[in-house]
């Protein structure tokens, strides 16, 4: 039987030199920060029938687990560098642990992102990683930055992730080609790394985040840490490719508050808008206007003419939804 | 019912000011290390009927969580900076979370190591702790640091933790309150860090970890990495209080490999004997010279004679141990 020790040696550590200065192996390990950066830190817990459903495509889980930690760094405008990875298993099943680390290393070496540590143990499925990454004092794209009169963007589209739950949950009927193109999209997100970094070099952007609960929930939080408003045009939200053929109704309902999206929301001044559309090319990422930040409180839901609109949506909850 | 947001703000978001850049509440945490330093990171994760009993007293348990990570520190000479919390929760009960809380912010309170950020989820109860120190390039204590001729040390004692486990068990008959001074030790284990940080600072020390699964088994982990041996004196190992009134098989199997111990295992040159004594004295740690690292690879476990022992010892593994 594969031994916690094989397990690790066997499937996770790696001769290949990286950027850290001690990687696996031992209590801690070690990174040193280039002088005068500030290290971007977070954490994603994922757990089976939660985030995932049981039986998951290991490969598409591993890359999951860490994309949604990179997201996390793009949001903030930061350079991935390195990531622990703690997992309780079941059992050490080598199939399994051969997909789920091929996806997880194939996304990790796309962004030069080290496997530097971590913890393996016997327990329910449940995959938490810890990501780090890079940027200049002054340059993270916060939330709370977020200033009255600002554009509100969004990356790529929203809500296929969205219309694909939907389509397992026989809430909505999809040909079996739409939805695993529209599965896609929730089982393998694309981190906006090179968007993020682009537009808080300058800093183009004031706040960003990467939605990841629904636009409508997650906008919130920009607007609650910065003490402002916003107007946001539904009609204007670019859905998915997928969604993009659903009803209207459908298309706002989900682009407006799918989840599982991994874009960015981020608002950056007016006078920035050749630049954020120069970011979003530069880094071959689509780029959408949808609205704009204002003084007065609450987020004002309008569509194509501007008349309100109310979807009676909510953000997802871990604890009071579902 | 309390949600996701109500049971951050409530039970982990504290007001008090840090010295993280960016604490819990964005997408990431900002440190900003001090020029020249070195980040060391490490992560456990523990697992409900794993690592701790179905109804464990959770503040025993935010302790232990955190302990665990900050031990990990501490072997490698690092100073705590901050820790994120990841979290899988089967419901939110505030007063779970109240005991979980206060258990861990005095501990974090007492090292001054900051909660910065995290993640919280519906699951299986699972407590996923990352935890960040500080330390000067050079001075980490490194597992493939020892060598031939170093003393070995331990800190504190060893075994009460698994004698406890012995008591829950039944494997050993003990009496109630016997059984839980010794668990006090298994649930409340003390990091030993400011002896870690007096063994870095000259340095003291060349190779340290910390005993979670059993002393002889994580020596091995120095001797592989060092490419080392050794011979260790059983009978000078420090036993526990508790584990110090029971008989001599049992002291002998308990001490060498009990596992849940959280004391350093530590190699320091024959010239360094007085400053190990003194390092001792000015963190307040017992300091116990317990044998030799020598040139022939193996470990040799003598008695308090010099004859060969045998335990038929092994070292806890997650997945082929139980």
């Amino acid at each position: 039987m594969l031994s916690e020790f094989d397990l690790i040696k066997q499937y996770f550590q790696r001769r290949r030199p990286g950027r850290a200065v001690l990687g696996i192996g031992d209590d801690c390990a070690l990174l040193a920060p280039a002088p005068g950066r500030q290290v971007a830190i977070s954490s994603d817990m994922l757990v089976e029938d939660r985030h995932f459903f049981a039986g998951a495509d290991p490969r598409m889980l591993g890359h999951k687990s860490l994309a949604v930690n990179l997201s996390d760094l793009a949001a903030m405008g930061a350079r991935p560098v390195a990531f622990t990875l703690a997992l309780a298993l079941p059992k050490a099943d080598p199939a399994w642990l051969e997909g789920f680390s091929s996806g997880l290393f194939a996304l990790a070496d796309a962004f030069e992102c080290e496997l530097i540590g971590g913890d393996t143990t016997k327990g329910p499925l449940n995959i938490c990683i810890t990501v780090f990454g890079e940027l200049s004092p002054g340059h993270a794209l916060r939330r709370d930055a977020a200033r009255a009169g600002d554009d509100i963007w969004i990356s790529g589209t929203l809500g296929d992730a969205r219309l694909a739950l939907a389509g397992y949950w026989k809430e909505q009927a999809l040909d079996p080609a739409q939805h695993e193109q529209a599965a896609l999209r929730m089982h393998m997100p694309t981190p906006r790394v090179a968007l993020g970094l682009a537009l808080a070099a300058q800093p183009i952007a004031h706040a960003a985040l990467d939605i990841s609960d629904g636009l409508v929930g997650d906008l919130g939080h920009i607007l609650a840490a910065s003490r402002v408003g916003a107007t946001l045009d539904v009609d204007a939200l670019p859905a998915g490719p997928v969604l993009a053929r659903q009803p209207l109704a459908l298309r706002r309902r989900f682009t407006a508050a799918g989840g599982d999206d991994y874009e960015l929301c981020f608002t950056a001044p007016v006078a920035q808008r050749e630049a954020v559309l120069a970011a979003g090319r530069e880094s071959g990422t689509a780029v959408t206007r949808v609205g704009r930040i204002e003084a007065e409180a609450g987020l004002r839901l309008v569509d194509a003419d501007g008349k309100a609109l109310d979807l009676g949506l909510k953000g997802w909850d871990h604890f009071t939804t579902a």
